[in-house]
């Protein structure tokens, strides 16, 4: 089933249905008001959940028109938000580029950073920055929601913890990383709140595109209309979900509701931007411009500005968009 | 008003009014079922709380005896927690231990982490760890809760903000400090759910204590009965609540119910342990050791093992410890 959030002016806003099309929706807070409620029973609400759904899809509900500007982020404020890097061709170009620490890439474990999640951005949210001279970046991701993942969980068990699938925009600040990182303490202020997908979608949707561990499709970014990356999420994903599930859960619970972002997706290349229909690219303006640097030793590319527009989307193998687009604009704050 | 959250069966706990002496307590479910309920609509239920809290006080309404054990940490999950770096010699005296970063101290701007937030520990729960041989410390501190806050606010308005006041234990796994900061991303492994008080107060009930910055008294821990640190919370303090606050709010709002913790309370001396009963010592076990190395060449102060108890209270200058105490006991989680 697909699941979203929409607005009604409360702060978590109220859990709807919507149609494995996404043309249609219906209200699910008779079953759950909220996303983190059913997290918190999915066992007691998914299977209800899962009957709304057919019956919506089936057209015995005739629903609503479903538009994605009327969403939230799914949990527009979570317990817990946990960034990986999966890909290591982004940590391989990011790691190279002024400012960023140059440590040795570690390999045998993957890594994560502790994000923010009070203050989640839904998909058509401004991404509303201090300042548009902080080398303003995207990161698009896929990221998924759990149910309660114990301390020192395998991978086997971590797995089984998968509930939802959606995708994701880690806003960075990247003039603010190198500052973040002098202090030792990791990102803060370089990772500002972070953007998710208009859909949330069980794994079953995605039929056998999704293993279990990985997703198989593309993840396209644009900036301004112009495409900037479709990386496959399924090639060069070193850590799959359950084994960055697991590392997260090495000294600690997980709760239900836990969203872990794979990462900058990634594939290895020798691109540099622009690209054509059939090239790979970036899912970050920070790579591209890594990229441009090695080859031109300049980059050109720039970083987002005031009123630049990011779209962010799953491309399925079969052409579809089964889980919708993040769509914002970059809006400085006002004094 | 002092509230504590109580143990009912469920993840978020019942909210309840504690008298000022610490004896007796009262629900509160009838205003706002959870504290963070509470946090959401302060403006509405402050008022009616309050007024059970003077009821309770006056003896009107008889209450239940209160006993710390039957809480869980104020907010046993929170959407943001936020732990800073106020007092320098923690800093100093840290920097210098094995496995930690060797940068230059920051004093122009507090430095912080970012701090999971979706498994708190209550006042009385087990610190349970993966194993024992993690070099597991205690870190003594104050923390505050807080409303919301906008983006760029100033240390004015931050001051506003500040709701209600407990102390913490920052737990940490020192073993996993070096792994986590050569991986570039910050703090991850080695800082597994953090313990909160029994008791969060308003300001007002510190009285002059409280100056709207920073609050005047020493907090004390114990391990296993022995003290170890009781170090002034208003003295070598670099950077108040509301300065900690304004820079937590430089890229993002905070939600209501983000909690900001002081950092290791710290103050500058040159003591070992044991200490006597009008020394100063230290709110965490990797300072005593850096000290007694500085001093002896080698650090003989045991990190915490199977069985240890930490206890950690705020004694203000009256002598009364007014927001109880944190009294954990260390468990290495079994296979």
């Amino acid at each position: 089933m697909k699941l979203a959030t929409l607005r009604n002016g409360t702060i978590d806003g109220q859990l709807a249905i919507v149609s494995t099309d996404l043309s249609r929706f219906t209200q699910a807070s008779a079953i759950a008001p909220t996303l983190q409620d059913a997290l918190d029973r999915w066992d007691e609400v998914s299977t209800p959940l899962s009957a709304l759904s057919v019956k919506l899809n089936k057209g015995d509900i005739s629903g609503k028109p479903f538009d994605a500007s009327m969403t939230m982020s799914p949990l527009p404020r979570a317990y817990q938000w946990i960034d990986a890097s999966a890909y290591m061709s982004h940590l391989e170009r990011v790691r190279t580029a002024v400012g960023s620490k140059d440590a040795e890439l570690q390999t045998a474990r993957p890594i994560m950073y502790q994000g923010g999640s009070d203050t989640l951005l839904g998909a058509h949210d401004d991404i509303v920055v201090p300042d548009d001279e902080l080398a303003v970046d995207f990161e698009a991701e896929l990221a998924v929601i759990l149910g309660p993942v114990s301390m020192g969980a395998n991978a086997e068990e971590a797995e089984q913890a998968i509930r939802l699938i959606t995708i994701c925009n880690d806003v960075s600040l990247r003039r603010l990383v190198a500052d973040d990182l002098q202090g030792g303490f990791g990102f803060f202020h370089a990772k500002p709140s972070s953007s998710f997908g208009p859909i949330v979608a069980t794994p079953d949707e995605f039929g056998a595109a999704w293993d279990g561990k990985k997703l198989t499709g593309k993840l396209q970014s644009r900036v301004n209309g112009v495409l900037y990356g479709q990386p496959s999420t399924h090639i060069d994903m070193l850590f799959d979900f359950p084994q960055l599930i697991a590392e997260a859960a090495r000294t600690r619970n997980l709760s239900a509701g836990t969203i872990l972002g794979s990462g900058t997706v990634a594939n290895t290349h020798d691109e540099i931007l622009p690209i054509g229909s059939d090239g790979i690219g970036f899912s970050c303006i920070v790579e591209a411009r890594t990229a441009e640097k090695a080859k031109n030793e300049k980059a050109t590319t720039p970083f987002l500005k005031q009123s630049d527009k990011v779209a962010i989307r799953f491309l399925a193998e079969d052409g579809t968009f089964p889980i919708g687009e993040i769509s914002q604009t970059v809006t400085v704050l006002e004094d």
